[in-house]
Formats: C-alpha cells, sequence, structure tokens
C-alpha cells in the first residue's frame, strides 16, 4: 500500500505505447501524449483567455494531466472493440473507475482519496476545460499521424486516424482556440517543405559553384 | 478484398508484442509466440503417441497456429479487464467473434470460408489436442517469464505469470505429456546454471596459472 | 541434456535476425518468419486440395515449421559464400547435418531421435508437400520485400530478393496454389496505394468544408 | 514563423533522452521526465495543503511543466561541464536564455510573448511553488536511478544519481512534503521485494504439492 | 586509477550517439563515427601520397582515431551553444583540455602521460594531416545526412547539414583529394538509383512475362 | 563501380552486429569493435616501444583497421562452422579472399588496387605488429563479455567467450604488452566494485542522519 506505488505506476506509463506496433518512425508513450497534451492544452487556454473566456487552470491542467491515466489499468483496447456495442461500451467504462477506485483506495491514505477520485475522473465533460482537453488530445493525435505521413509511411490507418481526429477538432469550431488553430497553425504544418533526394544534385552544383567564385 | 490481406496481417502479428512494456530482457511478438507454442505442442503430441494416444495432427497443428490470431481485432487487453465479470467476458468473446467472422467474409473467397471459420475457432476444447493447445501455450508462458525471471528482472509479475502458468499446466496433470514435462523438462530448466560475477576472479587466475605451468 | 535446451532453443530462434542490419522498417526473426511460412503453406495447401490435390497435412506443417531450424547452429551465412562453389555448398550442408545429428543424440531421448532425425531434414523435397514449402518460403520473402520497398528503402538489396523470390516462386507456376497467388494476391499486393503527402492538403480542406456544411 | 514550430517541437523532446547511454534497462525522454515531475508536484502540493499551506496550482504546473523546455536549444550537456567554473555556468545559463527570447520572438504571436517568457523562466525560485519543483525533480530522478540499481546496473554513476538526489532533497526537508516523502514513501521504495531466481525451486515445489492434495 | 578506466571509456564512446534523436533511420556513435572518419582519412591519405605528398600515417592515424574522444568528457552540445560566443566557445575549450589533461593525469602511469597528451591535443592543425582530418571528418558527415536524405527523412537539418559539410569540404579544395572526392566519389554519391515503388509493376510483369516464354 | 561503394560500405560495418541475438545489455558492431581494437592496438604497441621494441605504426594501424572488413562480404558465420574442419576452414578463408579481391578490382582505380590488396590482407601474421593485433582482438573480446556477466547475463556463452579470450592473450605472455595488461590493468576490471541494491538502506539512512547533523 502506498503513494510509492503511485509514483512507481508513472513510470508505467512511460514503457506504454500507444498504437503498438503502428508507428514506424516515432513511437509514443502514454506518458510523453500527456505532457504534449497538458502543453497544447495550455496554449489553447491562453488563447480562450485572451479572447476575454474564463479558465480555471488548476481543473485544465489536472484534467490534461490525468486523462489517460486509467490505461495502466485496462491496457491498449483497440477502439473498434470498445466501441463495438453501446453494452460493451459501457461495461468497459464501468470495469475501468472500478479498477481506478480499488487502486485509490489501496494506495492512497484516506485525506487524499476524494483529491484523487476527483483527479483521475473522466475530464472531457462540457465545461471550457473539458472542452479544451478534447481538442488537445486531437491536436496531439493529429500531429503523430502528420509525422508518420510526412516520413512516407504507406499504412492507410494513419489516414484514417488524421482525419478522424481533424473530424472531431471541427466539432469544436466555435470556440476561439479552435479557429486560432484552423487559421494559424493548421496551414503552416501542412505547408512544411519537404526537399526532396532529386533536389541534391542541384543544390551540391550550386555549391560548388559558389565556392568556386 | 482479398488473401492479399489476410497474408499481410500475419506480419501485423510480428508486431504485436506480448505485455507490452513489461519483459525487460527479451520481447515475444504474438507470432513468435504462435511458432513456439506449436513446435512445443509437436513434441507433446509426440509423448502422448508414444504412450498410445492417437493424435489429430492436422488438428493440432491448426489449433497451435491460430490460437492467437484474433489479437489482431482486439489488441491487448489486460487479462484483469477482461475477466472483471462474467457479462463482460462473454461479450469481450462474442464481439471478438464477430470481428474474425467479418474478416473471412470480408477477406476469403467463398470456398474458402467455411475451412477459416473453423481454423479460427477457439481451439482449446476437451479433445487430446485442445489440451494439448492448453498446456503447451502455458509451457511457453513459463518459459518466457522464467526468461525474465533468471536475468534479474525484479517485477514480481514474473513470479505471478510463472505461478499462475504452472497451476494451469497442473491441471492437466493426468496427461502423459504433463508427466513427462514434470519428471524430465522442468527440473532441467530449474537446475540452469547461474555463474556469478564473483567467480571470474578464480575462473581468471585458474586459466592464468594453468597456462604457465 | 534434455528436451530443455530443445524448448530454450526456440527462443533462440526469437533473437535470431533475417539479413542483420538490412530491414530498416520491420526486422523479422527467424521463429516469426517460420511461423508465417507455415501459415502461407497452410493456405497454399488448402487450394491445392480444393483442386483435388491430396496433401499430406502432417508432413506439410513439419515441414514447415522446421525448415529454418538448423540456423541455430550456423547462423547467418550470407548467400553468396554459401553458394560460391558447389564444393563449399556441399561442405556446409554436411557440416549443418552433423550438428543436428549431434544435437538430437545430445538432447532428445532415444524414443524420440528417430522422429526429430526425420523432421530435422531438409524439407524441400520434390512431394507436392515440398513444394509448397518452397512457394511459402519465396511468398513471405517476397511480401520481407515489398515491406521495404513499399515504405520507400532505396537499398537496391530489396528489389534484388523481390526479383529472385519472384523467379523462384515461377519455376512452380504449374501448380494451383502458384497460379491462384499469381492471379488473386500478386495483383491485390501491387495494388496497394499509397497516399503521398501531397494530398493532406485536399484532404484537409475537404474534411473542413464538409464540416461547414 | 508560428505556434505550429512551438507544437513541433514538443515531439523533439519526445526524442531527447536523459544520460543518453547510460541507462540499460529503462529510458527516459525529456517528455516523459516532464510529465512524471508534474505528476509528482501535483501530489507534493496536495501534501502542503493539507498541511494548511496555500498553493499557487496555476504556477506549480507552468514551473513543472517546462522546467527542462529549455534543453532542446542546449542539449545534453555533462553537468560536471556546466558547472565546470561559475564564469562558464552564467555564460551558459545566458546563452540559454537568449536562445530562448529568440525562439519565443520568432514563433510566437505579440500577444502570447510575454506569458511565455514568464512560462520559460528558471522555475526552481525561493516560492513555495519553485521549491516543490525542486523537490519533484530530484524524486523523479531517484526513480530513475533506483530503477536501474533494482536491476542491477553496476555502472556508480547511478549511485551517485542517487545520492546527489537524496542529498538535494533533504535540503527541502523543513517542507511538509518532504517529510511526507522522507516517512511513507522512501521506506515502501526501499522495502521493495526482490524474489531471487534461486527460490524458484521452493516455489515451483509448493505449486506441484498442492495441486497434488 | 588505471589503463583499465581508459579501455573501458572506448566502449562508453559505442553508445554515444551523434545528434540524438534526429537520425531516423541510423544512428552514429562516435565510435563508429571515429572508425569511419580514420578509414576514409587513410584513403584521403593514399591520394596525396599517390601525387607526391608526403603523408606522416603514425600522426594521420593518431589524429584520426583519437578526434572526437573528449566527448566523454563534455557530452553532446549542441553546435550553436559552442558557437554562441566567442568567449563561450573559448571556455569551452578549455574546460574540455582541462578534462582531458586531469583524466591522463589520473589513469595513465606517468611514463605514458605525455605521448597521450599529444594524442588527445586537437588534431585539426594546418598540417597536411591536420587538413586531411577535417576533411574526411565531414565527408563522413556528408554521408550520414545524405543516408537520411535519401531515405525519405523530411527534417529540414539533414540539408543543413549536407550543406554545411559540403562547404567546408571546399575550403580545402585546393588539396588532390579533395579534387578526387570531388571528381570521382561525389558524383557516384549522387547517381545513386533509388527505385521507386510504382515501378514494382512494370518489373513483376516482365518478370512473370519473361518466364512463360 | 567506384571509391564510393568503398566508403559506403563502411557504414554497413555500423550495422552488422557481433554475435547476433545474445548481447543482452550491450550490442557491438563490427565498426565500433574495429574502433576499439585500433585503439587498444596503439596502447599495447607504446608499452612494447616503451620496452625498446620497434613498431611499424603505420602497419599496425592498417592490420587493426581493417581486420574484420572482410565480414562485409561473409556475413557472420558462427565459429564451429567455420571450424567444423580443416578442409571447410580453408575453402572458407579462399571463398573471403577471393571476394575481397572481386570488390577491389571492381570498385578501386588500378592505382591503388595493390594498397588495398595489402590492406585487407589478414593482418595476425607472426610480426610484432600482428601479434598485437591478435592480442587486441581478444582483449576487446574480454571486454565485451566481462560486461554482460558483470550485468548478470546468465547465458554460459559469455563465460567460455572469457575464457576462451583470456586462453588466448596468454599464448602471448612473452609479449611485454601482455605482462603489462595481465600485471596492470586485468586486476582492475577484476576488483570492479558492484554495490548491491541491498545497501540501499545503508547508504540511504546514512545519508539521512548526515543532513541531520
Amino acid at each position: 500500500m502506498g503513494v510509492h506505488h503511485y509514483f512507481k505506476s508513472l513510470s508505467d506509463l512511460e514503457k506504454l505505447f500507444r498504437c503498438p506496433g503502428r508507428f514506424k518512425y516515432h513511437e509514443h508513450s502514454v506518458a510523453s501524449h500527456s505532457f504534449k497534451v497538458t502543453k497544447i492544452a495550455q496554449f489553447l487556454g491562453t488563447v480562450e483567455e485572451e479572447h476575454g473566456e474564463e479558465i480555471d487552470w488548476k481543473a485544465l491542467y489536472e484534467k490534461a494531466l490525468n486523462h489517460d491515466y486509467a490505461e495502466i489499468f485496462t491496457g491498449d483496447i483497440k477502439t473498434p472493440v470498445k466501441y463495438a456495442s453501446e453494452e460493451l461500451r459501457k461495461l468497459f467504462s464501468q470495469v475501468e473507475e472500478e479498477m481506478v477506485t480499488k487502486f485509490i483506495e489501496q494506495e492512497f491514505p484516506p485525506q487524499f482519496q476524494d483529491i484523487y477520485h476527483n483527479r483521475f475522473k473522466d475530464g472531457k465533460d462540457d465545461t471550457i476545460e473539458g472542452r479544451i482537453l478534447s481538442v488537445a488530445d486531437k491536436i496531439d493525435l493529429l500531429y503523430e499521424s502528420f509525422g508518420e505521413i510526412q516520413k512516407g509511411n504507406p499504412e492507410s490507418l494513419f489516414f484514417e486516424i488524421y482525419q478522424e481526429a481533424l473530424s472531431t477538432i471541427l466539432k469544436f469550431q466555435e470556440m476561439h482556440c479552435v479557429q486560432y488553430f484552423l487559421d494559424t497553425i493548421l496551414p503552416d504544418m501542412l505547408a512544411e517543405k519537404f526537399i526532396p533526394h532529386s533536389q541534391l544534385n542541384d543544390i551540391t552544383n550550386k555549391i560548388i559553384d559558389d565556392s568556386q567564385k
């Protein structure tokens, strides 16, 4: 029993990989995904605040940091399985919740249990912080799939992920931060230069010529 | 549509790792686990045959080769989740079955569909071949956990796996092949020498002394 | 001495990689290659049977499962070395055979030695099962090299492997299963879509437009 | 120019490994280290709050999330180099600061620049949040080195790291959260069971005996 | 104290990777980089000798083998940091030198200290051997970056490295070996064929057609 | 044709691993092994020189750098195969030689062919440089196997390698450098401290106590 087990569990999240076996060029652990989502949520919250929205930063950070913690107990269940039927989905959520509850009651001293029950609740609710989390989670997924597509991974899976992530982001397009993302960040991502191998010849000749002037 | 997708799926099994993030010294893919289980089942069947049992080799090989194929569709769902409730377990089996059925109907030409429905059925039934598969599956798991324990992996998980695997094997102890395993193979596994670092000094001195005689 | 060493040797096959250092995107162990070859042989045998040929399934599975087992003793000898001269090739085969024989005599109890001598013999003979093994071995090699080419590996080695594998398969083109492979599976493999990075812009705009209707 | 480069830089932190080449059993990226430090800081802040201290949660999360971000620009400079002389240390801090400043001015739109200048400042100041960050950073380092020692990594480097981390934590021993760590968490970490290989025999015999009762 | 520590340090160079986290397809350790630079320098020296220049081979080999040894003490400091200011650069060099000096005095017996002080000095001086080292170091870097570009790594970093390496080589273009490199080796590198995925269809059809003649 | 292929082949040596699949903690490429052997040979030559022996440094460096180059053509052939019979060993050497010869004639311009024929000859002859190479090669192998044993790799293979390496070194014990190795370096290697996990408790308590004085 003890917080030691909780601290130790954090490093299990470093070893839990997303979509195991599919990322060819860059694997992503649940730990580093959680970090990136929190940093993206931080930026999105800043955009909202600039537009006059009020952000409960403590809540936003808690939601983002903990949003995938339960994967320690359940492992990587493929999405189609999870959503195969409404009944199965509900049962899975219930089991997940019971496992988290059991963990908190076993490992945390009583005075901290309520706080952690709250922190480990599903954070994607209708509050502005919950919606920012939903968007940030998908922006990171978009970047992860873009990283594979850009390097030439031919698996159509990453196109499906890209499309699904973008479609989910668009469901929140009334938010200031989503507008900012669509107007300012996404175009830069898509405009990334890719200097093909075939231009090496020209570049090389130009450098040699220049050196001889 | 097509058998091409089936052939291609085989290499997905090479990238699907068992207990992701836990094996420190030697990771095991579902593909190579299936290979080892089939080879172990081959030996166990040979022992049974020597004791006068009749083995349906075609059935045994089919069961062993395909016993984890469905993991392509479901991913690595942690055992405690799978067995959290009888209801969930049943629903889960049902989803798995539906996914396999759908795959066969989409990818295989009609003339081969019945054959593959049969091949992808759960093989661990009460026939002698089904029981050999149950034992072979656990013997490989025993070796996998032994490999980690022997190299000093301190995670208690591998002791739990070792114990669970051995207990399951013992449920079949009336079988000739299990008796053979317990009497002849397991003692050799446990007797494996481990030459500690501290003996290097003595060995070194002995070699140097011998060279000077 | 003992079957324990044989069981343990199976996991050595998980650590023995094919063409070490050449596969950039996906490495293949001898264990998982053996698994895939056996599964492919299973399908090819099914096609033959459908065309009225008789298959000795026990023989086919034994041949496929064990066809590369001897690499445990010899390691990865590059093909040009192996075939540098007829004399060298013969000597190598002889050494390989002696090593397998010695292993069986050391590790297996007498009552199983004949069975394993038979199982570890070179399986690529002129029987229908031997020819199916030859084809299945090359189909897996074709897929392995296709996997690298498709992801953009510029090493010409994989084109050479692809060509050599296809040429060998074609030597067996009078077989039903080879006809089936050429007519039905290979075209699907070659038709695999590859959605290039450059289409991301269009796809993205389309998704955004659709979401705003 | 753009926030896209900032978002993209987050995944560079996934590829930046701590103490490159030294961790044998478990490598740690700067991204996942930042995640763990933030989660540990969250717990430490909770302990302080329970003892009546007031925590500025927004400040604490910002400090923890960003505390190693500057490593993107500077790489892994070995500590003895960094601290070789007071002069070098100062110059180095100055260069780091200039690089962060330049990045912010290049990539962030003007309205966000002040906010990010503030977020990327060195967070280990004398505020309670700054001190919690100092402790959390070292607790994670303690766990990282413990992980290697426990698995038998013989490099004395990890003992030095362990000692240095613990000594730094002790400098903050007047804090409630450090007292809690020393009294409740550290003893559990040190009490971790390690079931040695040599006990396998007994365990095995016990399981077999039990199964035969 | 002792030469044992020096021998052991060599294997630290096997674990020190160049540009950590950037090479996607092929990572390069300082040890293997040093090997390649020495082999390239050997060839360049041979070209110079053929043109009548006199080479001090002992000096050339010592310079090439040891040119990055000091990275053991300093780690991977990113170039922009190192060269951020002349003052910082000088201080870094000084610290590096002091660390090497201290290591030699601690680990080597007195009779070898002068020899190793000399061997570990910065080798890129104005002697012909020093200039050959400068060129060989950049030729290996050119090949390393070419390897990534050729395989489709979209990071512009490798184009920058390629250009910087080539520009530095051109600063030595009055040397025979640089002329040889530019005239004979570089064109072959740039002419490397890249058989695209799209040609697989034609090649396949050609092989099938040929087999049926 | 061209020296470009020779330069490119050097990076193949970075991808060729020694004893593939056996080293658990630290893999060694042929490139980095060649580097370490050359550095060790440099030290051994220095010891000999100090004792009045004359060293042909150019020859020594050439022998050490190139001693495993031929493995590019032959791959990793397991030693027992190579030495299975005198006849096979001879044939094998012959094939290796022919492959090297063919490579030189194909890739090198005529004016450099003799030089490279000489450089790629087997270097382990009876000259002092040849004997230093034999010793340096085995010292590196001794360190490689020691590295595995020290970290607890239970495979007896590494004890066999350690013993074989030491025995070979002892065959040259009349050399000054071997005496130096046995008297001064080996004892330091064997005396390496290994601080076990069980001492963590004491160390921790001592640090805490000290901090409270």
